[in-house]
């Protein structure tokens, strides 16, 4: 079956910048409602329904009234609850008797998580992948530019940038296969009835129906006190904010007014202040990816659920459920507006190379001197050129051949594996698409 | 400045649980909304803009559109920019010029956040008072009431259910004097303009004046990206939601079928199962609460604010501390709906101090033997007796007076200075309300 | 290459509850050291120098002393340049030139934590394998005892005290196939040089060599900044962890002296109370687990590795990975320590189910009773007599007749499917095995 | 009474970084343990036993194996149980029987922990006056530096260096305010007995003898399951390490290759890449502050002790308790080994301004053209110098007059309140000082 589209909600204050994207209507009210009636639907299908009936149940989304039942949840605990008793109204008394029969709110509740999850899955990996192809577009076409190489962000050794936007790339297929496994394998419906025992139902092949009807795996056993699915889905999900928070937070470093290797394609301006260019795609998706690690916190911190039906922490899940999956899926909308529009400035990235003068490449000078004068000369002759703060092709003019000391300093020929590395990650990116 | 009060949003589907009661309003886009144009008015005010045109402004919320301003922001970053061109557009040109001067959009949003903080602390501060009141309601009619003391979640030895109710107590008073605290002296305006420095007003007294405006402390410099308040006040929810946790843990344990000493006085139904007495209050207390760690560890996590505005962690914060408010507010809502109305089962929590067979007061008869046989003696007899199974009365009699043996079986008796202790509490909680 | 034996050192105060079993020492500095000169060897190795001398480099681990290299490690901020030195320094000179040759301390560290999770995670999934065995042989030794299913911690129908127990050897075996996946596939040895680009090695093939040697897969790419090897290492021990919580809790609320229906084969006594019964496994094992998401939590949120090498989040990393392996393999080790032994009070269970006189099975008796009286005079039938607090056998005399009533009021013959679902995840734990 | 002096443990591989300074010795296993026979011996005091008898006690500390008591922790659940049981055989009979009389395990370690606290806050808030003194110290010197303010990370307008170090001042100040609050007031010693009754003593008055032996606070209630001082005390800490890792992450990002305002005094060297000043202070202090919000969601995550005495929170408490006072400490410790030594680079700070060629200051010139050609043509004509790329001094040559337009395109004097904020500041860091 297919999800039904997410009909639209209003946008909230701070959608624009914290759920950009489609993930933000595919994870709203509406989405959950609509969700829920599905899953009754199937329900009712797989027990034996007449379709008419079910599509009746599934289409009285439109007819139920989200604020009244969030409302009245408070009583029972659970927007299960009246969303039965109006549905059961809302309905022709024959579709009434189908309603719900013998499942019980989590059923509900859960199937319906799953199915949200599907959805917004699915547009989160749409969005990695446009970052991911266009980082594979920079790795290819910045394959030998050049780039300084920044550890405990001090300039290091020469690297090329295609290697930097390979290293996203490879990162960001790693926490999207892991997204993939989890969608395809990783959700599972719920059914169990009051006590998990099936207990109202003729027979346990009530559950592969539903998940036939669903489109989802039928689990082992009913799982509403083993919250693996939700505590698998949420490391996945805190993976690829991780990937993204990195990927994101190196573009703002790029982008430094001191450094300018790397600008946006439709930086935010400043009206007041003309010159500035910032980075607003990749601060708005750090900001979301900031937000996963508390909210996986919260989903692993609640996997307690006490017997047969937890007593709070089944009712905790549900706002950061949907907080991460909303997180997740705003910063993978930000990257996925960041990274094709990317400029980089090969002209700056060299000019940074050469803002040490050489010292970059000391080691390597070092190295050619050593034949010449000794190893431990050649050394301290390198430290004290470096300290000097000259520029070495001329604090070391008198050591080395013009020629050979220019070849020596191009760091453009001191990139080790970079440009095959990025091969490699290339290859392996378009063997997995 | 009165806070404005809050227009009403519609209720989400899963409010009536996780938003319980008035943080919702409090917390919402429209209270936003609200909180920054009495914050813009404000500043208007302190600049020397007459009354009618800083009211001008103020009145403009009736006519901005929340979901434009929400999509608006993407482009910038912040709902203030777009906030700010709305504004001018909204109000007359006479007032338009004096919109927003010198001020950066971090300082609107910053003090929005503090208003907003600090009618959500009042509201949570009223449902925890509520909350106290009943747990020293309890304390007092319950002071020397037996109960079961439960270590490890075994019987332990006698106390009293009115000393169980005082550490309620004692704990929801430390935590609301730390909320209340924060309140008074924890908040501040924030005000610098773009790079913190004032440099588009005439003197820094305009924070003292715009402090006024507000009924905020002015801090001592702008705190753009010193986010210290915003910790200290997710550390004092964090502290509250862990005590309201613990307390509605208590009397969902209370309340267990098999252990039945507590029931709340409106349990949730179940329309299939009529004897479920569901603590729905209690669970939807837990709920509130569990949500507090990761918000506070994200909160916590996103101080680290780069040079003079953050380049994520700021709008990484947005949402946390909305939630965080909101899962206390809900919390507090829930206790609140809870202790007032619990019905404690007197006769049960003496049947359930009876069940091991005075084994509770072994320790006590035991010492009580010692005189007679001999320490080690008397030790193993009563050891004997415990293991037999049989009631302590039966199995000892032959080696004490039956009266005596009642009375020291007696756990009334054997509950140590559990009412001096509920009294002091009692006496603290007097002292401090 | 086998990992090392991890020689012993001395207990902490707390390991014995905390760091409970062998995960201690396979986690602790001794075998931290080792893993790095197992590093160290391989890489000498994998570059060709003859074995004799990589062995003197592996050896040299009995030589080194840790507190030295701690004290050392301050100065450049990580342990592995005084180890290097110190290895220079231990070995002969010949050994001596092939020490570290190429490498960056990064590699040697984050290949050295993954000989450490293999490790660990081996030990754990030997601890998770007794504990899901120990629950199969409860699930199948208990496949038709009645046992009353807790909702929200009040009964609510019965089930079988085998479907509790497969519940627990799914969500075990769960989240022992992730761990497994992860130290299958997800674990790589990581060699990239000083700026990741292996300049200083003659090919990139050296790393496959390398990886030969540690038996451990080879990266398409150097991951020093790309984290998602920690990460879904991480969110699997959190699930892990989650799903030990759950059954340890479970365990605790059985164990309740109030319920009684499990005891741990050893409780921990109280030399005051000799009543006591405390489940000190289980709960040493909730101790554990409890500790896992805030710092998996701290892993996701130290993922923002800065550029080539981050500029702190990488450091921040190795307390809370040793930390997680160690909480992990602690709680495993508790819940291997309880399950085999856990005591089933099936005569308790059985008397639990009849505290509520029978209303666990009000909606059978209902449904019987319907064709006799009508639906609805039947409902209001069975909850007037619910509430009237006596037996339902008794209340409902008149209605129904004797031996039908104690039928109806069977909790054995209402599990609905509780004996297929055990089957079921027996068979698919059998499966696996 | 004075704490006893720790003694010292030998260092572990990653403690030089991770647990840098006092702090180790202060929190590691022999601090707790003399800390809990401290403890002891208060108790023996407080109950009238002779202090010779009450310092044998104490003075057993050198006798006790850790490593033992640990090994047998494990059977009870803690590891006082088989402290007492060791302390009663090391002493002398005439002691032994004043040993631990009328406590339970977890007075002695909670008392023992308010013990760790008091002592490791104090030297937490000896470092943090430390690195308070020093950015005092550098606001001063720096009072009127001007250098670019930075705005995600984009050059916005100018501020001065000494306005950055009295941001960096009063943050630690606030942070060290709430930390000594907590030492001063949020302390306080436990004492119950098993139920919290204090049963086994003659009144509750030793409550009070008991702390004043140990000279902390008494409570109104024992405290045994409720958890606020631990929350308190957490989130404290957890302020104090955003603050610190926010002036860390600055300097991190002052000493970047491309910015190099800042140097470390005494950075860390890289054998291999002579240049690179890494600072090592900074990155370290990053590296413990970065472990706090997770540390402080566990505490607060396990707040939820059950009824008298928890079944697993309180012993997941102990892990994450001395790492959190670890990680701030050692935090701290790095920050006052890295501020004092800092070395500005005011000729690099005055020469990143003129990066943009003005165009910081476009806002004023802006405002100086605007009388002379009207406000809009005014903004354009800046605008469009600022795209053109070229100094603004040389773009609008033909508008200005060379002497106002070098003027204002100075950025000194264009700070705003800066140096009078910063004034501020120093005075209000002297009073508190």
């Amino acid at each position: 079956m297919r999800p039904s589209s997410s009909p639209s909600e209003p946008l909230g204050l701070f959608d624009g910048v914290l759920a950009a994207g489609p993930i933000r209507a595919a994870t709203g009210d509406a989405a959950w409602l609509r969700a829920m009636l599905d899953v009754e639907a199937a329900l009712a299908r797989a027990g034996g329904t007449p379709p008419e009936v079910a599509e009746e149940i599934r289409a009285a989304a439109n007819r139920l009234d989200i604020a009244a039942l969030g409302s009245a949840a408070a009583e029972s605990g659970n927007p299960v609850v009246p969303l039965v008793r109006a549905l059961r109204a809302a309905v022709s008394p024959a579709a009434s008797q189908h309603v719900h029969r013998g499942a019980t709110s989590q059923d509900i509740l859960d199937s319906a998580a799953m199915l949200i999850a599907r959805e917004a899955l699915g547009l989160i990996l749409a969005d990695m992948a446009v970052a991911s192809a266009a980082a594979a577009h920079l790795a290819e076409a910045h394959r030998d530019t050049p780039v300084a190489a920044r550890t405990l962000l001090q300039q290091a050794l020469p690297t090329t940038f295609g290697l930097v936007a390979a290293g996203w790339l490879t990162a960001l297929d790693s926490a999207a296969d892991r997204l993939a496994a989890v969608r395809a394998t990783g959700l599972a419906v719920q059914l169990g009835g009051a006590a998990g025992t099936l207990a109202a139902f003729d027979s346990p092949s009530i559950v592969d129906r539903f998940a036939a009807e669903l489109g989802l795996p039928a689990p082992a056993l009913p799982w509403h006190t083993d919250r693996t699915r939700i505590a698998d889905l949420a490391g996945a999900l805190g993976t690829a904010c991780g990937v993204i928070g990195k990927v994101a937070g190196d573009v703002v470093l790029y982008a430094q007014t001191e450094v300018g290797e790397l600008a946006e394609g439709q930086p935010g301006g400043s009206s007041s202040m003309p010159h500035k260019r910032n980075p607003v795609a990749a601060i708005s998706a750090r900001a979301g990816a900031a937000r996963a690690p508390g909210l996986v916190a919260t989903l692993l911190g609640s996997m307690g659920h006490e017997h047969q039906r937890a007593a709070g922490a089944w009712h905790a899940e549900w706002a950061p459920f949907t907080a991460l999956l909303r997180a997740t899926g705003s910063a993978a909308q930000w990257l996925a507006r960041c990274l094709p529009y990317l400029r980089a400035d090969t002209a700056r990235m060299r000019a940074n190379l050469d803002l040490t003068g050489g010292a970059l490449l000391a080691e390597r000078v070092s190295a050619a001197l050593a034949p010449k004068v000794g190893a431990s000369e050649a050394h301290d002759l390198v430290r004290e050129a470096v300290a000097s703060g000259r520029p070495l092709a001329e604090a070391l003019a008198g050591h080395l051949d013009p020629d050979q000391l220019a070849s020596l300093l191009d760091p453009a020929s001191y990139v080790g594996a970079a440009p095959a590395l990025t091969d490699r990650a290339l290859k392996r990116h378009g063997e997995q698409a």
